[in-house]
């Protein structure tokens, strides 16, 4: 593979217009939009006329006139058609640890004498935080973690849920959605899946897989911007079988009736909670256009050949230095991002971002790449390892200014 | 009081000039502050930068860059000091309604064995809902209603938890945080105040009224746009003695160590729980500068020589028809809002609104008007008074239009 190679691959790529659409700075290789996904063009103006029209001249009027009220649902349509989820399923919410607590909730609630949460021990931290945080307020559950490839055969009629990422926001792993789901049910276990290194990157069924839950973030692939709210999905068929205990007016069958008493609204509407950061909802109404026409199978294809350059280049080019990939080789069962283990990723990944190439790291040794289809070419992913192999070979990582660890990495 | 006079008025106000901070529509009489503060002119280029600048150009380098990942604390910090909180007591973060249900959670964990959650019934409905999910999962307590004149009285030793708002959002009266605090305390139980109607509106003192928790609202009297993030505040000696049972990564200790096990941060920080939506934040911390240099004690005079004139000039031009003041007459009981009880309420308002005179229903009979003295002139007060008459008096809200009720009012 040369760099021309990627050059006339770029030439191919079906998605090779979507990248105008985004504000990318010039000179910059940026494999972090599995962190922060980059800025769709149309955000700004679509921000600024609802900062100035909406806001400052219709003010309150426009929780009705521009439709601020129902946007939670709507952009949770506009999700859903991207995770395979129908239309009333998902809605935009809060934040994923907000959103999980909701859901292990209801989960608990449905399967009373079952004791049991099963996770995996590469989940993504907060998921594991707030199942404790649940266990805590209901007391005789257990928050029980397994390696990722033993989770399977953990399941038991002791579990109530299981709670998994289906992509390794460190590794890239990618869970099998649909089998341990079955394997879940078939124990009478429910399933809550976190789709956080999903949404947006690779193809979702929700449907397909007969999932109960699932929450998900809006500011990687789905390109929301900075915290930009989460989302979650209840099955149809559970949605008016659950109260969230995180029973706010939101979620109220009439919350503009102000009566004392909760009365949860029917379908996925209860599962919302307070009033939602509108301006930050908008700005993710904009993003999504960028998904408009998009196929997410050959989304996934590009995304994997992607991968397949970028990993095949630093394999090649940094088989003396100490890196080494981390998760699985096969595309099928990886997300869309690449790591490699480092001992001194830290540093390396500081001396990556100051010559031109931005993707993170993750403790305690993982540099993290995020091949993000909509916007990465394939020549990007080239010349990445061609700067990786600099930073190795001639050790710019070993630099004081780059060792200085930082409030967020 | 004649016109002439609140123009006088207007001219010895010495907080005439910070209505220029705001982009206030010509010929419109905003008086729904209370519901969505006006937009703040320096909004608009700041969060422009957030996006295009932050977001769009220093991507993921902004959560350290541009101090996205502290500013929940800088502006928990700049909002205590307008509620006599000390710095590090506040913190930006989610809803109301979520932050409500980490501190009534917390409040039973430091009270066992006390059954009670004493509330009235003229707090804002989603404090009841919310105090609901949290009993809904701890089993054992009740959440106990009564009348708002009747609060003091209730307190006993069974009380866990006093949950109050201090300004009725209906009525706007207040009640005597200090005195119910004290009454809290010497029999034992915590106070959880909601200032949802008081931030930015009337002088707080959360510290010298011995508060334990408060909540509050930035997207009101703080002017911080729609669905702006909520504050929450515990009083310092109580911070490290609770856990949030939301116990997401923003709260853990060290939160990108990626620890499987949550360990709560010191101080207020636990109390933060997932990623906040930073388009909303910014807009916040450019929407605070209106309140730099403001004297609270001061604001608080104008906003009750406001109402004065207000109700005056109501009651006079609208003796005849069915209005009649809801809360308290004399101003110390009463926030920054003043509502009438009107049968028709909801079409007088609409027609309000139609004749550039912008409050809000409040069902099932009040209409609101939110006197928000940062920028409410008092020939404002004076002008919508006049058409206030003249919507009465014409019988303007007899018209099926403004009879039809929308999903928001």
């Amino acid at each position: 593979m040369t760099r021309d190679d990627c050059l006339a691959l770029d030439l191919d790529d079906p998605f090779a217009r979507k990248r105008d659409f985004f504000a990318l700075p010039d000179g910059l290789i940026y494999l972090d939009g599995n962190s922060l996904g980059a800025l769709p063009k149309g955000v700004a103006a679509r921000v600024g006329r609802a900062v100035e029209e909406e806001w400052g001249a219709d003010l309150i009027t426009s929780w009705n006139k521009h439709g601020w009220f129902t946007l939670p649902g709507r952009l949770g349509d506009r999700i859903g058609s991207l995770i395979g989820a129908q239309p009333g399923t998902v809605v935009v919410a809060d934040t994923i640890s907000v959103n999980l607590f909701k859901l292990v909730a209801a989960a608990l609630q449905l399967r009373p004498g079952r004791r049991v949460i099963l996770s995996d021990t590469g989940n993504f931290p907060t998921d594991l935080y707030i199942a404790e945080g649940v266990l805590g307020m209901t007391g005789g559950h257990e928050l029980k973690l397994v390696a990722p490839e033993a989770v399977e055969a953990a399941i038991d009629e002791t579990v109530a849920l299981v709670m998994l990422t289906e992509v390794d926001y460190a590794t890239g792993r990618r869970h099998d959605m649909k089998s341990i789901t079955a394997k879940a049910h078939a124990a009478g276990a429910l399933m809550l899946w976190d789709l956080a290194h999903s949404a947006g990157a690779i193809p979702v069924d929700l449907v397909g897989a007969d999932a109960d839950f699932a929450v998900g973030c809006t500011y990687k692939y789905l390109n929301g911007g900075p915290g930009a709210p989460a989302f979650l999905y209840v099955r149809k068929d559970l949605q008016d079988a659950i109260v969230s205990p995180l029973s706010g007016w939101w979620g109220h069958a009439k919350p503009f009736a102000f009566s004392t008493g909760y009365q949860p609204a029917i379908g996925i509407t209860r599962q919302q909670c307070g009033t939602q950061a509108m301006l930050s909802m908008i700005a993710l109404d904009a993003a999504l256009d960028a998904y408009n026409g998009v196929c997410m199978q050959s989304l996934y294809a590009k995304g994997q050949a992607l991968a397949r350059v970028f990993i095949d280049e630093v394999e090649r080019r940094c088989s003396s230095y100490s890196l080494e990939l981390a998760g699985p080789r096969d595309p099928a069962r990886r997300g869309s991002q690449v790591s490699f283990r480092c001992p001194e990723g830290y540093a390396v990944m500081q001396a990556l971002i100051a010559h031109g190439v931005v993707g993170d790291f993750r403790a305690p040794d993982k540099i993290r790449f995020g091949l993000t289809p909509l916007y990465t070419r394939f020549v990007d992913a080239f010349d990445a390892a061609v700067i990786i192999e600099r930073v190795m070979a001639e050790r710019l990582w070993d630099d004081p200014r780059f060792k200085a660890r930082s409030a967020v990495t």
